[in-house]
């Protein structure tokens, strides 16, 4: 069996670990040190490091401290690696542990965190998942089982200093045009919960004072929370500091596409199984800016989908310009809609719009003004059937079980 | 066979043919009526009606009048609909006629309707793409070829006249936000082109002069440019007006989600073979607004993709927040210079994002400020490995041959 | 439009038209010419020649003359084409004609023929499958309705004098092991229904009395029956005389692996659009003896099965030596009793093994003494659920509809 | 996490584990009593019960004892289970143990067990297939690598009295027929080597001397060796006496259809993951004589096949009628010799087509005299190109490196 180069306790705090760390930052020293052609195993925190339970209340999602997300393992050093390297990257297998066989998922409070749709669902909310092996299945969302896209939702190298500086000022930017709005328009740096690893003492305070968030996917690939990113998958990332530094963490055992509870997935603690290459100069060579990836040979397919549509044309009727977040949001809500015909409650089906491996599709973004996108629903997930026949729907379900909300204080 | 209930001339044009249309309004008169149950052909011209031609030049897709498109066989009434209904169409088999076996692909000049990319092509260019039977080739893009996955851009039922208000009213406030902008916002009603079917006289030109544009995907469906509303489909429209009126055209014998070069998909006249019956009171019933669907169980599959990564960070390096149009546009420019290195021009590239077979995903939309969308690329198109390798990439075309450019005059 | 190199006339006798043959010889002549890189249009007559009529009567399937069959379009001469290249054949669409939209599934009398479940089934029996677009359903199957898997039953190039002698030495030597057997052991040559062609006189009486019979598949393919030889596939054949000489004809709208009604699959006339290209001395380079082929990219897909087990002890109880075709034989007939809890009858439900997409997987042929195979029941192709559940099978049909027989006269 | 219920030391022997039998009898006592709705975890020895070393010499296979086999954990109890009974068994995950990541695959002597081939590969050859995660290759077999199919082997019910007679009773006929034969026809009751699981004493002595061999698959399942009965299936087993007694083993990493090599997939030891489920009286409701399973929905996935076809005259080019058995042979012969263009020895090629996930279909069983199978080869196992292409083969491997051989001795 490979080698577990980072362990992690799931009794104690992340901050207790110096294996880990929850900001990107070029000074952060490397925790292990691989080999190209090696493979090792990486043991990972959920996102929130431990603050969410298995429990029956949502008071842990609506109280979460998102200044600390998300608790990464690493950085993995890797031998050789330069600047404008391509790190070729095989998730050879990620897994829960056995002691800790769930995950969850849930809606922030829109005054903390919110989500895709925090206007529709504006206090927090959760389900939690139990894993049957390869399956999952929730005790507050009856009426749906499937088996796992296992993925980690972050996962990149750390960025030079230049690269730090660029996220950091244009974030910047973008905040400061309206840095009252709640939820923000950036998570800036934020130093007094940063976790700088190794680093210690003034080199850490300084650090994490400057560290960019760990909560948007970059140019390193980073928070992209891209469901196919799967177990099996082969990943090339730029290198931009020597040895590479990898990091890795915030692992779903499913999710759709778009992440759109935002908390999150189904969100776990776990390890992941990775082996590593070089490409000498691959950035140069391929023209690659983001990461390329090639998706994995051993995922849950699934023939049979009930497709939504959705324009840009906002809840109010109001016409927008191309605006394929807006298209999305309205296939989603349309989605919700027809499920709740069915029985389940309008907070069960965004969680299933959530967690399933639902597909999110750019369809049309030059009919002007409307962008089109379209919501994949595969059919098989469901213990009953979903498709439009000419008698109508059957409620499935009684309603008598719903998602855990916790109301704002 | 099935009959064949709209006929149309290839030689002559759609204006003379009484049984197009070119615009959405509830008076135009129903052409043919057929009861649920049957299954007809409808023949379609192209969606320019005959504007571009099977040539080396880009003169004609430059100079297009885009006030006149798209040309629509219909609409057909259906016995028994009624608003409210749901109409159930199968998409039994679709193709393109004998005698004219051949599409085009274009982009148009920013000056005259633009695309996605149209500040990186701000000029005219076109791709001629020939058929043999089930698949395509290009003589202006060497070095891919593939199956049709083909599906009709444009079909929906005509609007209800509260439907049609709602459009005109909502469409004419945004363009009014900046009716100077090149290309425009929105296109609205304009009567001197409009083809108003078998409507005549003042009726004509009353409905002509407030007959929505076709060009927007809408509540009906109309022109979504969804490339899995492929032969083989089955799908469900929201009906707004006695008999339904169902009407098609916009004929595609491929595309990439988005169709992000606008002109657009590999476009071609043909004939659509459908199927319709009716779920009675379905909208009510099932909670639908905007038309639901199944996709095909006969239609070209890959299992090997190679998948961009975009963010919303302009090309100006300036953030935006969670805007998933710019992201998607990141992933296609990747893609684009990704396949430069390979022997395709620029415009190569593009063309083939948007006519193969190419999935776009809204991959992450909650990770504030970036949006995360990715373009799955299917490799199985190239007659050449475009895989990344450790001895980088080998250039396989020349650069002799490339899609022909038609500069502003 | 590629050119169609050979016609047929559905009303008059393929012995009429010297485009056609029924024997395998390589004294037949080339009757069209094309050029390597070429794609042309071949038309075919039904297997049987027109023997069978879209009607309710099994008559004529228990009638038939089979020492007529196969009528085959060809032989093609392929310019440059020597013995020991591969010819390279792409399936660039099939299809039926406008006025002939409908086939036929029967099972033969076993006095004439007889079939895989021949002591099953003795008797003739026939439904008629109508085609809607790429679609076909039967009015004597209610319940199941299918996409097309469209392919040529038979297809080759010309033996040359060595291998036909093979093919006749070997087969006569089988023969007369049991040459009073009923089905016979196998169809030896017989000259007086024998077409040759546009060899004339003392010429085709000569070859006709020593061609090879079509049934078999042999070294050169032929007629091999093998359902994913589809549209859009790509074969590699064997050529064994200057200019290939490519025939093809029996073609399907659809077929289960086995073929195992006999008559056979979804029978139709129709049409196929070749291309062809030569690898030249391909045989010896790749050792090449029979053809090999790559599956078409476009095809109907299924991911969800209903799969039966059998293995190698017949129906009387007595263990066979690692016989998979009787081990696949249990699997059908566990099929078949399945399927009649559902309302099937015993002829419907063979038939859908027949004319469906199933697989037959040869799934252990080394535990002695027992052979397994499995039968894969795409459930997708039933307009109801099929699935085995807690509260038992549902019949859904009345058994007022089956498929017509002919008793034995 | 699910309790394991069945625990195995994996350096000691299966022989003195009570919680192992290697015999199907009434008699054999339940180690372990499961509810309808539990899920739990059984551990399992590799087939053999570790008579085969991870090392480069085949004299372990040579050598091999296969009275022995196989070693099977169980049998488990199921309350309520009743002849007549359906146990369904969903697999919910299934791996190899930590410390030991690897498995094996062999060919036996020809005087020991032989195989598929055995003429062909007379002594035994072994290779050694290592995992990385959800991926395997081997140190003897270069140029492949490939996602693993996990599966058990060997799963079924616990048989009844009379229905355990009915086999010793067929088996014994046919092996009377040829006693002398080497390999035997049939493998017969052996009390020396037993293992009776919980029963001792006399009573073990007399139900080992009846006991039936573990070898063949029969009707409630057993030594099936189908692939795709792999983690993420559920099947439905007749259960014919009172608690059900599920045993499980012979663990497989991957396989292709047939098993071709008998010494087998990539055998080893591990666990399996499963819940159990009861539908009462099930067999008779649906007409149920063998299982019936729905396959996995997360399984590798290939769309890109070579395809090799084979007919039933046998390698002296003798015709036999309809045999299925010899023509997957000739198709699998067609297949290794077609790799040997490109390298790979013909040991390796063989160990390819018994290991990785390739199809064995029946595609022709009606076409006197002969069947026609067809070899489904995914090219994506293989780290090259495989195709024909106009150039001719290219060898990739340069044969310094072969499948270790052991000599009879």
């Amino acid at each position: 069996m490979a080698e577990t180069i980072i362990r992690i306790d799931l009794g104690s705090s992340p901050y207790d670990n110096d294996m880990i760390h929850n900001r990107w930052h070029p000074d952060i020293p490397m925790v292990a040190t691989v080999k190209p052609g090696d493979d090792f195993i990486v043991e990972c925190f959920d996102w929130t490091g431990g603050q969410i339970k298995n429990d029956d209340s949502a008071a842990d999602v609506r109280d979460v401290d998102l200044s600390q997300v998300h608790f990464l393992s690493g950085p993995i050093g890797v031998e050789g690696a330069e600047p404008g390297d391509l790190l070729v990257v095989d998730f050879l297998d990620i897994g829960a542990f056995p002691q800790s066989q769930w995950g969850f998922n849930g809606f922030f409070s829109k005054n903390n965190g919110g989500g895709f749709l925090t206007e529709h669902f504006p206090e927090a909310q959760k389900s939690i998942w139990d894993f049957e092996g390869m399956f999952t299945k929730s005790r507050h969302v009856p009426g749906v089982r499937f088996p796992g896209l296992i993925h980690p939702g972050l996962i990149g190298c750390l960025p030079s200093r230049d690269m730090l500086q660029t996220w950091n000022t244009r974030e910047k930017a973008l905040f400061d045009t309206n840095p009252e709005r709640v939820p923000a328009l950036a998570t800036l740096p934020y130093g007094p919960t940063a976790h700088m690893g190794r680093l210690k003492g003034d080199d850490a305070a300084a650090a994490g004072a400057e560290g960019a968030r760990t909560v948007p996917p970059r140019e390193h690939g980073g928070n992209c929370d891209i469901k196919d990113l799967s177990r099996g998958a082969k990943v090339f990332f730029p290198v931009y500091v020597p040895g590479a530094g990898l990091s890795v963490g915030d692992l779903h055992f499913s999710q759709g596409d778009g992440e759109i509870t935002f908390c999150g997935a189904i969100e776990m603690a776990g390890w992941i199984h990775m082996k590593v290459e070089l490409i000498k100069g691959g950035m140069a060579k391929f023209g690659i800016k983001n990461p390329i990836f090639k998706p994995s040979k051993i995922k849950p397919t699934y023939d049979d989908y009930l497709i939504f549509e959705g324009i840009s044309v906002d809840e109010g009727g109001v016409q927008h310009y191309l605006d394929v977040h807006i298209a999305y949001r309205q296939a989603c809500l349309n989605a919700i809609e027809y499920l709740t015909k069915f029985g389940f409650t309008r907070a069960q089906a965004y969680a299933v719009l959530g967690t399933a491996p639902v597909q999110g599709h750019i369809s049309g973004v030059v009919d002007i003004p409307n962008a089109c996108a379209t919501l994949w629903l595969p059919t098989g997930i469901f213990e009953f059937d979903i498709n439009p026949g000419s008698d109508g729907p059957k409620k499935f379900l009684d309603g008598l079980i719903d998602v855990p909300l916790a109301p704002d204080l």
